[in-house]
């Protein structure tokens, strides 16, 4: 497929090169209806802004963003690291910025970073995001981005993720193996690239081995921690318990525990848990815990690695480098 | 106590006010020699430089930091979320700089921060930190500062902390009324204020419970994980090993159990175990933990409220409002 440049975009909404360029730097001098119509545009014949075409700004503040939902998750804590022992490197500052999971919070800190107060931004979106614009938006006006963990499908950019389809199969198989016939799914977001392929997984493996799906045993879990004790609570109490359960995020890791044993169910003679998680903790919980650990230093690692070639070479096509690191599935107490 | 101004600092050095200021922004115009003497004068002298002092540039990014040593720790997580929830209601953004627990690192990270980049930070100083200068200079150049945590004494601001005295104690009391007589304490640096008062509690605990101190049973734990786990091991298999310990840092919660389990040390029964900790998971260990709770968001919060209030009042005197919130003791198994 042809690269699609600004002259072609142009070309196509029959506006100038100009008026393009000031919707993507969000200009007031450009209705909503333009910037809405260019960006939709952008969008559909997949244009991948170059964020050399605006030089204006130099890249000269020797910082680059970390954005993503939250610190308390282990994943983004080691993410984290992996990403500053590449800036460190090169001499670059990191500043991490947090969305709490909210897009609007999303928006209004991609929107700062459009004054050129850093060179790049690493991301791991909201689970509210579904939306690109603010994305676009920015790297339109010259700043690269790579994802890493939970993407946009649709941006034309680095990606660097887990094996999330794999891993939900395999976290599924082994519960199946291991005599469970009733197995919930407790995911954080329908709009989530990793939730999505982790419930993917966790489909096909109960359809390979002809175990029976059931809507009623997925469940959404949401950014409210009471909220997610009553969700969790209702579902090992209700007539159709299950006796298996595959958790997509770490920090239910202590509602499905504390839910367990205040209904008196033993884990796993009752119930067998398998969490993704990075927690260090995992080998010393009562039971220890079966978990599909991400490689969260290397995934936040390569993730940087990339953004700072993209950095240091004009030609560098970030869209081209995207990578799949595997997790490691780690048979505990849990499951066993 | 007369408060001392950029003029009685100006005659008790024989220099000229703007010399003085010049030496603060940290000028090339001024020798090292000079900006030494201007900051040892200005520590000995306690004097506080005037954030508003410097108008030059303004008080317009709308972005705080958050200085501190990691986010693995799950009390930064908590006082983060604090934080976060002050300052958008301020309209604020929070950019979280990590030191890593190198003094370094923080120096250059303030050194940032005197281009107008952000209005205010809040810190918890490395374990490295014993000098004040790089502070000293930040404040000067017109940036308010309030330490929460991890403080540094000698400088004159708001300092949110939590009794770590009290709860030094309070900790090692409860393992001596739990009968042991030979208690390990695991502290983190020799510089930071908060393992030190906790180690004071520790040992007043001891004395006043007559109970034998023992400089050994004293460990300093390090920035790597691989050397904490080789010191642990070593307190717990010498000839002298404790049947209790006190620990000063969460991170230290999973090589204790796991040196514990390898050595086929039982715990309580063989030792008993108490950390300062804000772990999710404490409840849900094998056996679930003792810890000591620091008051994390509350603390993050007050700190927050405070640098707007001083950044929202041209006479607000952030030195006056230092604040010890008291932690919480949570009794569990791994002690009873």
């Amino acid at each position: 497929m042809k690269n699609i440049n600004i002259k072609d975009l142009a070309r196509e909404l029959n506006l100038s090169v100009g008026t393009i360029s000031k919707a993507f730097h969000d200009s007031y001098e450009i209705s909503e209806d333009t910037k809405n119509r260019v960006l939709e545009t952008a969008r559909r014949l997949n244009y991948v802004p170059n964020p050399y075409a605006s030089s204006l700004r130099g890249r000269r503040s020797k910082n680059i963003a970390v954005v993503i939902p939250e610190v308390a998750d282990s994943f983004f804590s080691l993410a984290i690291n992996g990403i500053e022992s590449v800036a460190k490197e090169k001499g670059y500052h990191v500043l991490i910025c947090l969305t709490h999971e909210s897009f609007e919070n999303e928006k209004t800190i991609l929107q700062e970073f459009q004054g050129g107060r850093v060179d790049g931004v690493l991301m791991s979106v909201s689970r509210e995001t579904s939306e690109s614009a603010h994305i676009l938006n920015l790297m339109g006006n010259g700043v690269p981005l790579v994802f890493f963990d939970r993407v946009l499908d649709e941006i034309d950019t680095a990606k660097i993720t887990t094996d999330d389809f794999e891993s939900g199969y395999k976290a599924t198989e082994h519960l199946i193996q291991q005599g469970c016939d009733n197995i919930g799914f407790l995911g954080i977001s329908e709009c989530l690239s990793i939730s999505n392929r982790r419930l993917e997984g966790y489909q096909k493996a109960l359809n390979d081995y002809h175990v029976r799906y059931d809507s009623q045993q997925i469940i959404n879990c949401t950014n409210d921690a009471v909220q997610n004790d009553i969700l969790i609570r209702e579902l090992l109490q209700g007539p159709n318990r299950p006796n298996g359960i595959v958790a997509t995020v770490e920090k239910l890791t202590t509602p499905v525990y504390r839910a367990s044993e205040a209904l008196g169910l033993n884990i796993p003679a009752d119930l067998k848990f398998v969490c993704f998680s990075n927690l260090e903790t995992a080998s010393i919980l009562n039971p220890s815990l079966t978990t599909i650990t991400q490689p969260a230093f290397e995934m936040g690692k390569i993730a940087a690695t990339l953004l700072f070639k993209s950095l240091e070479k004009n030609d560098f096509n970030l869209s081209k480098e995207s990578q799949v690191v595997p997790s490691r599935f780690i048979m505990r107490g849990s499951t066993i």
